[in-house]
Parts: C-alpha cells; sequence; structure tokens
C-alpha cells in the first residue's frame, strides 16, 4: 500500500472530486475524466471500468450520473486500495476487485451495460520508467489492446456499450479488433484546432449494426500554442474537463 | 464500347481536363481529384491506378505531375477503352490494361511506386444500380476491400506509398488490412465544419514503421448548409478541385 508521504491529494472536475494518486507512478490527468464524460451510462445501469487505476474514470462518471451500480478491475493491489479509499472519501460507491483482465475475478464474471476503459499507454517512441508500478501501469507489451477489448466485450450484455480512450496511433489495432462489437465511432481528440488527433475515443455496441463513424475532432485548447503558464481550453473541453459536462451529444 | 450518345463531355480542375463519361453507369465527381490531389508521385516515378474506370484520378494527377509513368487496371472493357480516349485527348500518357486486380494481367506484374486506388462503393443503406456497368462498378461485395489493400500492398516496391480513397464508414475494413504497409495516415473528409467525415484518404507505406496518423480533417464546404444551387468549396478545397493543387502538405 502507499504510504501518505507517497501520495499527492489532486483536485478533478474543478474540485468537485478530490483524489489521492501516487507522486510516482501512473497519475491521472484529463484522459479518464474524458472517458468518463463519453460514456452513455444511466441511473440504474451497471459499469465496469477495466484497469480503474485509482478510480478517476470511476469516479467522474459517478459524480456525473447518481445512481449507477459501478465496478472496477485493478491488476496493482496497491491502486485497487487508493481507489477504494477514494471512493469512500467522495461518497461514491465503487466496488473494486483486484485481478488480471486475462483472468478475470469470480465478482466480475457478469454482464455490464457498459464497459469503460483507458488501457495503459506507451506513446510512440517513449521509454518505460523506472519505476515499477508506474513501468506496470505503463506497459502497453503485457497485454496488447486487442486483448481490452475482447475481455471488454465479453463482459458487456448484448446491446451494451463499450467506451475507451487510447492513442491515435492505436486506432488500426483498436478497429482490428472489434470483433462482437458493432456500431462504433471514434471521436478524434485533438489538442488545437488543424492538429493531428493524439488520443481518441472509441464508442462501439456488443451487436451493434450501424455503420462505424469517424467524428468531427473534439479540440482540447484553442490558440496556437500555450501562452505561458495559462490553460487555454477551449469552451467545449472547459464544460467536460472542469464543469463535469456530458460528451456524449459528441456522438450524435 | 460506349457509343456517342451515351456519354458525356466533362470538364476536371476548372476546364484543365476533359474527360468523356458514361451518362449512366459510376461518374466521377470529386473523389479522383481529391486521390491524385493526395498521391505524393514526382516526375519518373511509376504509378498504378487499381480500377481507373474513364481514368479521372490518373489523369488528374498526370496533369499536376507531369513526367509519370502512369498505367491503369480496369475491369470493365468499355471504361478501359474510354480511359484510353481520354487519356490521348489530354495528352497524357496512360497505359490500361484489362483485367482483374485478383488475376492481374502480366504487364502489370511488376513494382509500382505508387498504387492509387478508388475502390466501387456502396454508401451505407444504399441499393445496386439497375444499370449493369455501374452495378459491377459500384459492386462493393465483389471484391472486399482488403483484397485491394494486399493487391495494392503486393505490386509496390519496398517503400512504395498507397493512395486510397474510401468511404469513412469503411475505416475498420482498411486498417484491419493493412498487412505489410505502415506508416499509416488518414486524412479525414467532412462535408462541412464540424461534421462526421464521409470520406477518408488513407496513406500507407509498404514497409513503413512510423506510427499511425488521424490527421484534421480536411473540409469541402464551408457554412452549414448549400446556400441553393451554388458551390461553396473552402478556400483550401477550392485550391484542390478547381486548381489541381497538391494536398500532400495535409499528411505533414
Amino acid at each position: 500500500m502507499f504510504s501518505d508521504a507517497e501520495l499527492s491529494d489532486d483536485k478533478f472536475l474543478c474540485g468537485k472530486l478530490h483524489l489521492w494518486q501516487p507522486l510516482k507512478g501512473y497519475r491521472a490527468a484529463t484522459d479518464p475524466v474524458l472517458l468518463a464524460s463519453a460514456c452513455p451510462a444511466e441511473a440504474g445501469q451497471s459499469v465496469l471500468d477495466l484497469g480503474c487505476g485509482a478510480g478517476a474514470a470511476a469516479l467522474c462518471l459517478g459524480w456525473r450520473v447518481p445512481g449507477l451500480r459501478l465496478a472496477g478491475l485493478e491488476l496493482q493491489p496497491d491502486y485497487a486500495d487508493l481507489a477504494r479509499r477514494n471512493a469512500t472519501r467522495n461518497g461514491i460507491a465503487l466496488d473494486v476487485a483486484e485481478g488480471d483482465l486475462r483472468n478475470m475475478p469470480r465478482d466480475l464474471r457478469r454482464d455490464f451495460d457498459h464497459v469503460i476503459c483507458n488501457p495503459p499507454y506507451y506513446p510512440p517512441g517513449g521509454t518505460p520508467s523506472p519505476v515499477a508500478s508506474r513501468a506496470l501501469a505503463m506497459q502497453v507489451e503485457a497485454v496488447p489492446l486487442g486483448d481490452w477489448l475482447a475481455v471488454a466485450a465479453r463482459r458487456l450484455r448484448p446491446g451494451g456499450w463499450l467506451t475507451m480512450i487510447a492513442g491515435a496511433d492505436a486506432l488500426p489495432d483498436l478497429l482490428s479488433a472489434l470483433g462482437t462489437l458493432g456500431s462504433a465511432s471514434v471521436l478524434p481528440l485533438a489538442p488545437r484546432e488543424g492538429r493531428a488527433a493524439r488520443r481518441v475515443i472509441l464508442r462501439a455496441r456488443k451487436g451493434g449494426r450501424t455503420p462505424f463513424r469517424l467524428l468531427a475532432p473534439f479540440v482540447i485548447h484553442h490558440g496556437a500554442s500555450h501562452e505561458g503558464d495559462r490553460e487555454s481550453y477551449t469552451p467545449a473541453a472547459n464544460e467536460i474537463l472542469r464543469m463535469g459536462g456530458d460528451l456524449s451529444a459528441q456522438f450524435g
């Protein structure tokens, strides 16, 4: 388990959530917030966060949509422990199981209405971190993206939705591994207007049959470059990242 | 062969090219022009247009880049004949072979620096045309997109480039079939700002190893809707579709 000295106390959604995160290791930033905002879950539905880390995505979603039944799977016990502490601290029910997605814990071998997923990621050309847990969380080779998709699909009820965030460079891997997932849409996340997408959000439905859609990009920052230290979110990004808004409308 | 009464005389690139096209059947519009503009061919290089139809893409490319060695493969003899007539008429050398891409004519069993390709396409939910040649040109089921990619890859020299235009709904099929093609980029073609892409241009390099890139969309029309009969191309689209410009810069 992490000691207090190893943790920072971070605000998400402008302080609507407070999360402990390890000072060293995988630290959530905007990805889990964007992921949570894109999941079309409604009150009363069940959601599984595959690889929930310290709980940021599941808890952002739980804050936006009250009345969900939230579950998380996390490989690393110290992160699973943090996710439980973060859930309690923010008054959001989140049932965290420790385990490997390739050997799903018995508790989670059931159908979910939604699966959300922010798989570990090396940027192209990136190098592994010397910190063990970070290396593990970032170890993209350990479980291929196609396996994440296959496990997610297995855990969805027919008609259930997968929502996943990943590097734009992973798009061929993602779209090659849809399997039983159909009605897929990709929302490109562009750092600025006119730039190549750095990340993408994939949404797909188990057994869905509508054609694939490549949506207009969601642009995070306005202007051509950072203006000093000042953040410069677009109004739409501000609505999602600070106000906890719903990105579902982007998916039409 | 088509009789003159079955043909229309169409201007491409604002009259820089004049092409005979069948009044009924597959009629090229903006797709071959966009395709030609995105191919990074340079003088002296060889280019194969897989499924060249009446020659629009190959001839637009030949107009923009003098000194290419252009070849086309076309399944339907009447279209192959038209492509030859159109090449002669516009003073651009284009060597057209008749044949099926799954049984490549002996003449074309060699390496090319570039392959360009605008495969036949049904829009999602579209129905086959009652006109036989149109139905054939539009018959997407006849040859799966993955086969087009595999044949294109086989015809490229190592390091050679494929440039392909296709429906955005086909992206999962395209990205699942890259095979030996790497360094892939997708340029979404959006009818208007903020809209989902309707078409995409895929560029990929045989044996390429740089990460996949999802580029910022290229927007065709400005404004929120058509203003009466008036075309309303964006300045960038005007440069490509009327002036015969080079779309390569979009690929960075």
